[in-house]
């Protein structure tokens, strides 16, 4: 049962959802990922169904499944299970926020709605509030994407006051470059001890600087063990160190950038590097290409990030 | 039944979905919302759980609802009605494909997912496919709106060869104002009888010109009679008194665009031109402001469009 | 002398700027170029120095020189001589004004500055109030074109009072599809007897329906013939003829736009068409690739718009 | 005169082009403004008629007497003065490099041009080339400001074997929060001694640990004192020292955001720092308002950023 007393730190992994080559959830790796992501990367918290994990491309019954079995495989092993619960449509951000409270999550997230959007900060806080009614006493935490959903409210608004609205409200997963914006959130509202989630694993040393708390991003299922190295030498002020690991970290994303760096390039990833078979994304996505599996597979290599002894290549069945 | 053969054309009315002051949906009206549209505004196509539906803000069972609701009241009464049937999620959207035409819904249409993208015309038509797969023989109609969905992909290029890919397709709302584009999809797909329906309201008369077969769109909920006139004069080339009908329109359409203009206003200026309560809209939308509804019922005033007899303001509970 | 009686209408070609292989301009050329365009063409008007022109490219000094040569060589041929005097300095378009004032041109175009830009209608208005204090008596047009300024502010609220502030104000060339803005813009002030031209070649049978008075475009530099048959058709009221014609020219502008079409391929093409060489553009810009050149010749041929006897491949030196 | 060797670092003073209160340029406070940065602020580099300048407002004639004032000026007192010769025209910003060499400049910075767009690295560099042939063996560093030209041509990509091509390339000013894209430029290109100048005022701590070597801003004529300050402490690793500094810098800068902040409340908080009257921008651009000012003035008293003693509120006639 969740503890809405310690305070969500460190890492968290942005999990991705393993699929079986016809596009159906494979929930038999789950338990292997949770081991994986805790014994190999050092990783011990996860939000689950957040963009990394397709949460908006699974059914609302998947979703739930989903969590479910984050928060069963994970108990006694992982810090804490976050489950995303952001949908376009209030009343199934509710269903899954109460079931999250059921099954026993550490605390929920949500994204603003980005079709019919939120035009200001009340707006959104109002969506907020109905959210957490529907899960009492768990965490919330609210991401912040501008850049994908369009709802450009700054954070440092939005916290402002929004304890006294959402009493749940725990932090935010911040998705954005504006650190003006993020350094204002730390600046201004450290008394209230909020998790301060950066969320651009490829500049994350820039945030630490500026006061993050800690991070969540897909990068971290693969990338893990190296971008705690990353924290641990900026923790001890040893900035040439963590640099260093920032720029090698920098060295495979730009890469993988310019060849088109997406969901179904992340799966891909993630299987090259842990062995577990992520399988195929949803549609509209479509597999990761062969070419863009070679030259990532060679890339790791030559930066020494493929560690894994038993990486088999017969589970990249690539288009 | 739906008959396959039978041509959507003329004017389409993106439907509003009402609510109670709770905002629960209110099925209760929407008999009298048909009748409405037919006997007062001459329009005998709807296009039902659209972005103006609020589709996207409804759960899966409301949107059944709401589709079965308008099919069984406008049996007799409607031409057609189509069902949009577009989600984030592939599953979702094969379910409420499957339920339309279970109540035998005369189409359905489908956004492109815009969270996770289809990256091109492939993906696109890979996407609809799979949608149209659980709904054989019920035509399908592709609803194009890049300034909302951030989906690029040009229209005429996706009709190129879709009906090999997608045998229902039928045709499409394009609600953007590329003209270019638009005139492609007519000038290289004639021969195919497709749909074309235009859905940028303001501007239909540069549509017709451009051979538009029809329109969808919000403001023929009480602009239809209006909107047909403007038809009926474009149809006898009198372009004189066409364009009179369509600057009349662009008056209340530029009015209220800059006092802010969406689904909340929609439902407000509904309320006050037919008389049946719409309700307010779901969060995050908030409810049109009583400013709001007192400027725009002063202008359709001095428009002449407020021509419903038994109006009662009680309906418009305003924040 | 210019008469500031006469209002601008018809088609008004927006030159290009010829130049020499090694990217200085090449004057030697516009005589015959003044010619081309009303014997071959069919047009009288000219916009000198647009983006078309590369005028922003130019030094100020050249910015004279060329619009001191279409005078001069326009004299007695062309019907109008509007020179494009916008540029980011507001010294400088005062500069320019007060020349074309001088050398007897017929009007001044003026984009609003894009660097630092104006916020809203007052300060947009009192710019261009600076910039015709230097020509007294000159028609002064405004070329609005939002996608490239990012300047939003509506054409339809500049225009209203505009005369007050600025009394040689005579209209605007609208490089936009929004239509309504359009269609306001000849709706509320068609008393006024302002040059509404419409600046979006591709579609320029939506703005006839919809008041354009005429309109503005590099296209017409060597789709003038054809242009100009769809005006006689919609004028005639053959609304059937004027589509086929609106559609021919769409299928050329459609096929150039996917290979990638700016002002060195609008400068190829009419190398092509013409006959007259317009030379390479200046950097940053990059002349056509022979590729582009191709492809371009074989689809102007496919659809009859290579019409020029004389025309010399040896003009056409592509990179 | 200029010597290659010496490198550009600490913080540059993007400077403000003083008026007098009918927009013409006041040279006579130029001197004054020198004695202030190098003294009350300590900040002796400049970079002259670049955005805060205003240069893009200038005619070119002026940019050469502006730059001509500050090359004077700050001889013996400041370490370098670079000189902003970006135009949208080559031919411009080859005169003005030329200039700038001739009057013994440290060093020219050129923006990419925004109208007419380079589409590419290669056309860009080209570009670059051009005009540096006009100013050999003057430093010259390129200025990357995506969010105002558009050009997204990424620095790191153009950094890799520029040097080849434009042997005189020194360096960059980074306008831009994307820390990936300016991380590679100091991972991939540090042995090459380049200048990576920050220019995003607000977050210069995040990129001070991403290896910036240097800034190059506007609020550094008024707080380059505390930023200094905040670079000391950065220097000798006392994070939260320097985390403070950059917290309080923030508090100003968020606050002014939100009251809309550009050149001209720039100027007037110049003014009210430093006492030196800067005037008004120069249209389109209109004056700081009153309440502007007078919010501006009680927000830097309140911080404690209001030091300068002889401040004249008779110099700060707003509009």
């Amino acid at each position: 049962m969740a503890s809405p007393k310690k305070k969500l730190q460190g890492l968290v992994a942005a999990t991705i959802t393993p699929m079986t080559e016809h596009g159906e959830i494979n929930f038999s790796v789950i338990g292997q990922y949770v081991d994986y992501l805790v014994e190999k990367q050092g990783v011990k918290n996860v939000f689950v169904n957040g963009t990394t994990g397709e949460g908006l491309s699974l059914s609302i019954s998947e979703r739930r499944q989903v969590a479910e079995e984050w928060v069963t495989k994970g108990r006694n092993k992982l810090d804490q299970v976050v489950i995303h619960v952001g949908a376009l449509s209030l009343k199934e951000s509710q269903e899954l926020a109460k079931h999250a409270a059921e099954i026993g999550a550490d605390g929920i997230a949500v994204i603003a709605p980005f079709f019919l959007k939120p035009r200001n900060k009340d707006d959104l806080t109002e969506f907020l509030k109905e959210v957490a009614a529907t899960a009492p006493g768990l965490p919330l935490y609210y991401y912040h994407i501008p850049s994908l959903t369009g709802v450009k409210i700054r954070a440092e608004e939005l916290l402002d006051g929004i304890q006294e609205k959402v009493p749940t409200f725990r932090g935010l997963k911040f998705s954005d470059t504006d650190l003006l914006d993020f350094g204002q959130c730390v600046d201004q509202h450290r008394q209230r001890h909020f998790a301060l989630l950066f969320g651009v694993d490829e500049q994350l040393l820039s945030a630490l600087v500026m006061g993050a708390t800690g991070a969540v991003g897909s990068t971290y299922n693969y990338l893990g063990e190296k971008t705690n190295q990353m924290l641990e030498a900026f923790e001890r002020k040893d900035l040439s160190s963590a640099l260093n690991h920032q720029f090698c970290i920098q060295r495979f994303i730009n890469f993988v950038v310019k060849l088109g760096f997406g969901v179904p390039q992340t799966k891909a990833v993630m299987t090259l590097v842990s062995g577990i078979p992520m399988g195929p994304p949803r549609l509209p996505l479509q597999r990761a290409s062969r070419e863009f599996i070679e030259k990532a597979e060679a890339k790791l290599k030559s930066l020494d990030f493929l560690c894994f002894p038993g990486l088999k290549n017969a589970n990249l069945e690539a288009s």
